[in-house]
């Protein structure tokens, strides 16, 4: 694990989309519109803020037009909402969304129960969809799930992840987030993987989007930076997945990828407390605490000494 | 962080004395037993049972002669109890015991609010105990709290910790375990710390004692892995510290750690299912939930990939 000092990290914040989810249908679009604003108060400068699918398959997510329309947007943010298909496309740009996300998997089994299409079908959808993305100044951005193994079909090689990302940075995205849906990989397995992409790929286009499930998070992204990876996702609190779900639990907690990336001297432009204060005002609407260590040491005013400065 | 694959790693379970020393209260000396045994079940060689000290500091342990008592020792298990001097030590022989540990800081505040002594003091005390312990047959443990920083006093320096240490290795303690008592540290202080620590010290006299109050225990187990260190207690279930205490929260999860080692290809003889059914056995006597991720992962049935086969 490398110190780079004051090294540039990109941390994309993604819990107002695969946090609420599963949590979203308790949470006013009042609420999520609050938690978007508190996010980027802290500093956040690229956020996915909700999806365009059809509500049938996310209820938590049918209110995706109005998180846009009551959104005051900042300058210099971007604000991203996944999109399916055309049709979510329309939806978004009448909602006046300007940069949008592409998911797909890296597993033809999880892409058939998770989107109802073989990967290749996904992919030529989401051909048209950036075709006109291009032509509209739309910025795009790719998802990649199950780059480490899929709870239906175990894992997954790396050449596959890396066949994937490639055909969706051909088709435009300007980069591509790659998740390790169920989070179960571990270092050994990130290191597999990366060093297969990275011999093909810059860092610059690949972003690591880790799931807490097995307690690997932090190591998980510690493990990245080591191997040169810049850019992560992560989700204010932990949120993410369903508690009750067989698959996949929270996101690696956005304040727990602050608290080792500002200790190893990396700058994110983002401050811990500020994404703190912004779970707070959430959590108050959620059923359940927030599953973030750092969260809970936080607010319970746990002592905590100066970090990177060294 | 190298994966040699393989290469034992000594894993020491300190649950039942670190872990329930705040839940302790509530749970039956019987229940404690039992937890013990189907921790040595599980594959666990060296365990942390019970401490000695005045039950009016720890009412928790007052069974302590009793835990000693019940316990069907198994050949070839390390069952050590913490001992604060020689009235301890004395009821501790009484009990059976044949492998103790010996308790200081390396901050002078903690020392004093902790146990009642300053560092000289405490190693005074215990250079009486050791010469006991010497000339009975008994194994000594050494160990060393907030080596990285300290609650009352704000950051401690590496070469406080070594001193402590050396003065613990003269005294005849087999190992020193060093605590990062309430878990702020990141792969940044370990390193720094373990760097001064290593230029003087065998790694086989060293163990690392991580709490995960900030969420880096398993990260810091990786870097101190990467470090040349072989040794680590951690507790089952991830129990440990007091949920409204300002300081400390729980031990590092012994089944976050193991499914760490396993898939880096370490062998530590433990079954991490040995130790999850362990925990399940326990937490029906608790009032709260296990922390560990992978607890909860697994009682959950989640989906788990092979690993350390590569």
């Amino acid at each position: 694990m490398t110190t780079q000092k004051r090294s540039p990290v990109q941390l994309t914040e993604v819990g107002p989309r695969d946090g609420l989810q599963s949590d979203g249908a308790r949470v006013s679009t009042a609420v999520k519109i609050a938690y978007i604003e508190s996010l980027v108060e802290a500093g956040v400068r690229q956020i996915e803020c909700t999806s365009f699918v059809h509500p049938k398959w996310v209820p938590a997510m049918a209110d995706a037009e109005a998180v846009f329309a009551g959104l005051r947007k900042k300058e210099g943010v971007r604000y991203l909402a996944l999109v399916p298909n055309l049709r979510g496309y329309d939806r978004a740009r009448a909602a006046g969304c300007d940069a949008i996300a592409l998911f797909t998997a890296a597993s033809e089994a999880f892409a058939k129960k998770n989107i109802n299409m073989t990967i290749d079908e996904s992919l030529a959808t989401f051909a048209e969809v950036a075709e006109r993305a291009h032509a509209d100044g739309v910025a795009v951005r790719g998802y990649v799930s199950t780059v480490i193994a899929c709870p239906y079909s175990g894992r997954v090689e790396p050449e596959a992840v890396l066949t994937v990302v490639q055909r969706l940075l051909a088709m435009g995205c300007y980069e591509v987030s790659l998740g390790d849906t169920i989070g179960v990989g571990t270092p050994a397995d990130v290191r597999k993987l990366l060093r297969t992409l990275l011999a093909e790929i810059g860092s610059d286009k690949l972003v690591m989007h880790f799931h807490d499930t097995f307690g690997m998070g932090v190591v998980n992204v510690a493990q990245s930076l080591s191997l040169g990876i810049r850019k992560f996702d992560a989700s204010a609190g932990g949120l993410g997945g369903c508690p009750y779900a067989k698959s996949a639990t929270g996101n690696v907690p956005t304040e727990d990828v602050l608290y080792l990336l500002d200790s190893l001297g990396y700058s994110t432009g983002i401050s811990l407390d500020g994404i703190v204060k912004a779970g707070v005002g959430l959590a108050e609407h959620l059923s359940h605490p927030l599953p973030s260590r750092v969260h809970e040491a936080v607010v319970a005013g746990r002592v905590r000494i100066q970090h990177g400065d060294e």
